[in-house]
C-alpha cells in the first residue's frame, strides 16, 4: 500500500522516481591527546588544503549552476579556511593542550559557535555560524577519513531524501540525475527552498519523518505543487500523476509567452502582478520573470552585515538604483521592518518573550525617529528617479499611521525648503497585517493611499499561531473563511474610498487563493518573481464575474477544508 | 509645578500623603577568604537563627494581616532556612574554599539560582528562586550588619515608593501609616497587585522612573482608580482629589449593601457578576464578596508544585468541593490552560520563540488526550454535586471545538455505561480569545452553549501586542473600537442562536468598559472577587436602553481615546 506524506510545496512541478537517501556522515570524535604535536599540525594543514580545493571547485560549479547567492555562501566558507586567526587558535590548542588535530578543530568550533550564538540576534553572525559548521564538517571529514554525503555521486535519476540540503550539497547536484527533493526540515522561506526554485526542481520540505519512513530505492511521487509525497504509489496513482506531470509541463511552456503581457482576467479586468525583492539581484530576476512592478521592496538588506546604520546617502543611492531600474513601474518601499524574527546587530533590541507581539517595525521607527527619518529622507530624494510608493509596516492604530505620515510630511517639507526635488504624488500606504486594522479598515482607508496585505502576519495573529512553530503550524490556514472575510472587508473599505489593495504575503501566490482574491477585487499581487508567470497564467484563464458565487459560498463556509473543496469545484485547473 | 506619572491602577481608591521611599539596602560583597573557618560557620549559624526569628514574626503578622497566601510565601522562606542540604553546602564551601560566610552564602545562592533558572519554565522553581533571593538578602543583612528596608519603621502616614514590594515588606506594613503604594515594577497580575487589593490600599504599579523622580517627603496624590500619580500637586489638584476621594469612600460604603443583591440595571435587565477563582480560598472570598457564580475556575492549581499529573480522583475531589460550595450557582471550569507564559514541570513543552502564538491550552489537550481525558472524566463526575459548566481554552477553529466536544461526549458515554452518574444538562462552551473565532462567531454559536470572552488574549492578538512587554503595552487598548466591534459581533451572533456570552478578562471590571459591555448585551461579567461589588454598583446605576447611542458612537469612533471621552460624556460617574 502506498503511504501519503505531506509537507510544504517548496518548488512547483511533479516528479516520479526512486528515492536516494542522503545520509549524514558520522563525524563524532572523542577527546584525544597526542605526543607528536608537529604531526597533528601537519595533518591540520593538509585537511585545510584539501577542504579549500573542494570548496573552490564547488564555488565554480555554483557559479555555473546556481548564481551569485550560492557562490557567496560557499566563498564565505573559503574565507573561513583562509582566516589566520582561526588556524592559529587551533594550532595553539594542539601545542598547549596536546590535542589531536580533530579534537582541537572541534573545541575551537565550539568556542566560536558559543560566541556567535550568544549574539544570535544578529543575522550576520548567524550566517557565519552556519558557514563555520559546514566548513568544520568538511575539515573533519578529511581528518577522520570519512566521506561527506556527495549528491554528485548519483549515477541514476533519483529523488534526494535528506534532513537538510546545504548550499554545498546543492552545488554538487548533477542536474541530469536529480529528479526532485524531499527534506524533513525547512520552511517555505528557508535557504534551500529558495535555491530549489532557482533549480526548478519539484521539492517538498518539512516532511516529518521522511528520512525514517522512506528507504533507498522506494518509488516516490513528489508533488511540489500541492506539497505531497507518495511512497510506493499504486499503478493507478503513478498513472494519474504522470498525466498531471504532463499537463503541468504543457502549462509551464505556455508561461514564457506571458512574460511581456499584462495580467488581465478572462472578463477583461486588469490586475498587477509584481515582485517581492530584497536585493538588487532580485530586481534583475523580477524583470526577467515579467514583473509589472515591485510590490514589496524590503529595505532591511541595507542594514545587514554592517556595524553601523547606513547613512542617508548610502540609502539614497540604493533606492535610486532600484527606482531607476524599474522605469515607470511602481516600486513600493517598506520602511525598516526589524524586530520579530529579524534582528540587527547595530540596533540593540531588548529580549522579548514573544517577539512577534513585541517591539518591531513601525513601533521601533516611531520610538527611534533617528532611524526612521534618514530612511524617509533617502526615499523622498530617490522618488524623482521613477515611481516610488512608501509604506509603513505593522501599523496597528490610526494614531500610528498619522504619526508616521506626519514625520514623512515634515521631512518632505524640509527637503523642499532646502531646494531638493521630491516627486509630486508619492503614494503613501501601509502594510495591513494586524487584525484590528482589518476590523477598522473603513477608517484607515480615509488616510492611506493603499493597503498592502501582509497575509503571513495577518493570518498568524488571526489564529494566534506562529507558523514557524511546527507543533501548531496546522492552524496557519490561508484558505480559512475568517481570512477571506477580513480580506474582503479590507478590499471593500478601500475601494469605497477609491484606494487600491495589494498583497505581498505567501497567500498571493497560493493557486487556491488566487481565484478568490481576484474575484474579491484584490488589485495587486506581489510575490517571489519565480511565481509571477504561473499566477499571471491562472488569472488570465479566470472570469471574475463567474467566480462571484464561489466567493459567496467560501465566505459562508465553516472551515478551510470546505473552501478548498469549493475552489476545486469552481476552478478545476487548480487541482493540477 | 506638579508632575503627572501614569501606571497601572492596581488597587482602587485615592490617597494624598507625603512620599516615603523604600530604598534597597546595599548588600554587595566581594570574594574574601578567612583563616578561621569555625568562626565563619558560627557567624553563619547566627545569621540563620536571626533570620528565622524575624521570618517567624513576619509569618505571624502576615497571618493576622494578609491571609494564607502571604503566610505560605513567608513559610517557604523559613523552610529554606531549615533545609539541611543548603546549610551543609554553605559550610562545605567555607571549609574547602576558606570563604567568608557571606561569600559562601552568595556563591551557593548563585549555584541554586542557576539551577532554578535553567529550568525556569517551571512555575514552582520560579517561586523557589524568588523565595531564595529574599531569604538570602535577609541572611546577608545579618552577616553584613546592614538593615533591610523596614516599612514597619514608618512613624507617620505616607505613601511607599519602591521598585518592588516583597511579601515580607507587606507583612511589615503598619496599616495605620501606609496610605498607598507606588512601584516601578509589576503588572496588574503580579503578586503585589493581588496583595494590595487584599489590603484595600490605593496603589499604582509599573510607574516608570517613580523612584528617581519622586523624593522623600514629596506630596503625592495616588489615584488607584485611574492609575495616576501626581507629584507635588497644585492646591487645586489637591482640592479636586480630596473631593473625589470623599465621593469614592461614600460609594464604597454603599457597596456592602449590594452583597446579597442581584445585578440588575436601572431599566431592569438582569446581569450576572461572577468571580475568577484559582484556589478554594478564592471561592470563600467570592462568596464573601457577593459573587453570583464562578465565571472562571482556573484548574491549573491542581497541576502546580507537583512532580506528577494529578490523578482523576484527586481532580474529582477538588472539583466536587468547588461545585458543592457554590450550591446552585454556576461554576464554569476551564480545562487545563498551560503553555504561553504558564509552564508545568511535569508536562514537557518544547522551547518556543513565541509561546503566546504556540502550543498551549486546548492545542496541548487535543495533542495529549491522556492529559485531557482524566480531567474531563473528573469534571463530569463532579457535575452531579452542583451546577457545573465546562469550557475549552484557546479554540481557534470549528474542528478543534468539535474534536474537544467529541472527547467529552465519549467520556460521558463511558461513565454512563459504567453506571456512574453525570449531570443531565452540563453546559459546554469555549473561551473566545482568538480573533478568527470572533470573525466566525455565527458558526461557532451553533455548536457551543456559551462563549466566555478572554479579553486579555483577544486584545493581544487583535493588536499583535504582548501586554507584558512594557515597550509596546500602550497598544493594548481595551476601549478601542476594534475591540468593541469584535465583542458586539460575538454577542449578536450568540444571542441569535439563544446562547449566552460572558467575559473573564480584565476588561470585565474596567469601569469605562462596563457601560459599553452591558449596553451591548454581555450576559455575564467575571473578575477577581474584590471588584464584584464595584461593578454591580455601577451596573445598578445604568440604563442599557439609554446607553445605546453611546454604543453606536463608540463603535464608529476611530480611536480608544475617542471612546474614553464618549464614555465620560454619557456616564459621568466613571470619572470618579
Amino acid at each position: 500500500m502506498s503511504i501519503l506524506l505531506t509537507g510544504l510545496a517548496a518548488s512547483s512541478g511533479i516528479t516520479i522516481a526512486p528515492a536516494h537517501l542522503l545520509v549524514e556522515s558520522d563525524l563524532s570524535i572523542k577527546k584525544q591527546h597526542t605526543a607528536d604535536e608537529n604531526h597533528e599540525v601537519a595533518r591540520l594543514h593538509d585537511s585545510f588544503a584539501l577542504s579549500k580545493t573542494e570548496l573552490q571547485h564547488l564555488s565554480k560549479r555554483a557559479h555555473e549552476l546556481l548564481g551569485q547567492r550560492a557562490v557567496t555562501i560557499i566563498d564565505t566558507q573559503i574565507a573561513i579556511l583562509d582566516d589566520p586567526t582561526l588556524q592559529k587558535k587551533i594550532i595553539d590548542r594542539i601545542n598547549s593542550h596536546h590535542d589531536t588535530a580533530e579534537w582541537a578543530v572541534k573545541r575551537v568550533e565550539d568556542y566560536y559557535l558559543s560566541v556567535f550564538e550568544r549574539k544570535n540576534d544578529n543575522e550576520y553572525l548567524y550566517a557565519r555560524a552556519t558557514a563555520l559548521r559546514d566548513v568544520t564538517k568538511r575539515v573533519l571529514s578529511h581528518l577522520l577519513n570519512v566521506s561527506l554525503p556527495d549528491p554528485g555521486l548519483l549515477d541514476h535519476r533519483a529523488i534526494f531524501v535528506a534532513n537538510n540540503i546545504t548550499p554545498t550539497d546543492t552545488a554538487q547536484f548533477d542536474k541530469r540525475y536529480v529528479a526532485g527533493i524531499v527534506t524533513t526540515n525547512g520552511g517555505r522561506t528557508s535557504h534551500f527552498t529558495i535555491m530549489s526554485k532557482t533549480l526548478s526542481l519539484p521539492a517538498v520540505v518539512g516532511v516529518k519523518d521522511a528520512t525514517t519512513i522512506i528507504h533507498d530505492g522506494d518509488l516516490l511521487i513528489v508533488d511540489g505543487i500541492h506539497g505531497k509525497v507518495i511512497v510506493n504509489p499504486t499503478k493507478e496513482e503513478v498513472e494519474h500523476y504522470r498525466l498531471l506531470a504532463g499537463k503541468f509541463i504543457q502549462e509551464q511552456q505556455k508561461w514564457g509567452a506571458l512574460k511581456d503581457k499584462q495580467t488581465v482576467s478572462a472578463d477583461g479586468r486588469r490586475f498587477e502582478v509584481g515582485a517581492n525583492v530584497g536585493t538588487f539581484a532580485d530586481v534583475i530576476d523580477a524583470q526577467e520573470d515579467g514583473a509589472e512592478g515591485i510590490g514589496l521592496l524590503r529595505t532591511e538588506f541595507l542594514y545587514m552585515s554592517k556595524d553601523e546604520l547606513p547613512t542617508e546617502d548610502q540609502q539614497f543611492n540604493a533606492y535610486k538604483r532600484f527606482v531607476s531600474a524599474m522605469n515607470e513601474q511602481r516600486v513600493v518601499a517598506r520602511t525598516l521592518d526589524i524586530g520579530g524574527d529579524k534582528k540587527l546587530g547595530m540596533v540593540a533590541l531588548p529580549h522579548e518573550d514573544n517577539p512577534y507581539l513585541g517591539f518591531r517595525a513601525i513601533r521601533i521607527g516611531l520610538a527611534r525617529p533617528e532611524i526612521l527619518r534618514p530612511q524617509l529622507r533617502a526615499l523622498l530624494r530617490a522618488s524623482v528617479y521613477g515611481r516610488l510608493a512608501i509604506m509603513f509596516p505593522m501599523i496597528a492604530t490610526i494614531e500610528e499611521f498619522q504619526a508616521a505620515r506626519a514625520i514623512l510630511d515634515e521631512e518632505k517639507e524640509k527637503l523642499e525648503h532646502a531646494g531638493i526635488q521630491v516627486a509630486k504624488n508619492i503614494e503613501v500606504g501601509m502594510m495591513l497585517e494586524i487584525p484590528a486594522v482589518a476590523v477598522m479598515a473603513e477608517h484607515f482607508a480615509k488616510y492611506v493611499d493603499f493597503f498592502s496585505i501582509g497575509s503571513n502576519d495577518l493570518i498568524q495573529y488571526l489564529f494566534a499561531v506562529d507558523r514557524g512553530n511546527q507543533q501548531v503550524a496546522y492552524l496557519y490556514q490561508e484558505l480559512h473563511p475568517a481570512v477571506l472575510r477580513m480580506i474582503r472587508q479590507v478590499i471593500e473599505a478601500a475601494h469605497a474610498e477609491g484606494k487600491w489593495v495589494g498583497m505581498c504575503g505567501e497567500m498571493a501566490n497560493n493557486a487556491y487563493a488566487v481565484p478568490l482574491l481576484m474575484a474579491m477585487g484584490l488589485d495587486e499581487f506581489s510575490m517571489s518573481s519565480s511565481q509571477i508567470l504561473r499566477v499571471r497564467s491562472l488569472i488570465n484563464q479566470l472570469n471574475t464575474r463567474k467566480l462571484q458565487p464561489l466567493v459567496h459560498r467560501a465566505i459562508h463556509a465553516e472551515t478551510a477544508a470546505e473552501v478548498r473543496k469549493l475552489v476545486e469545484e469552481y476552478v478545476p485547473q487548480v487541482k493540477l
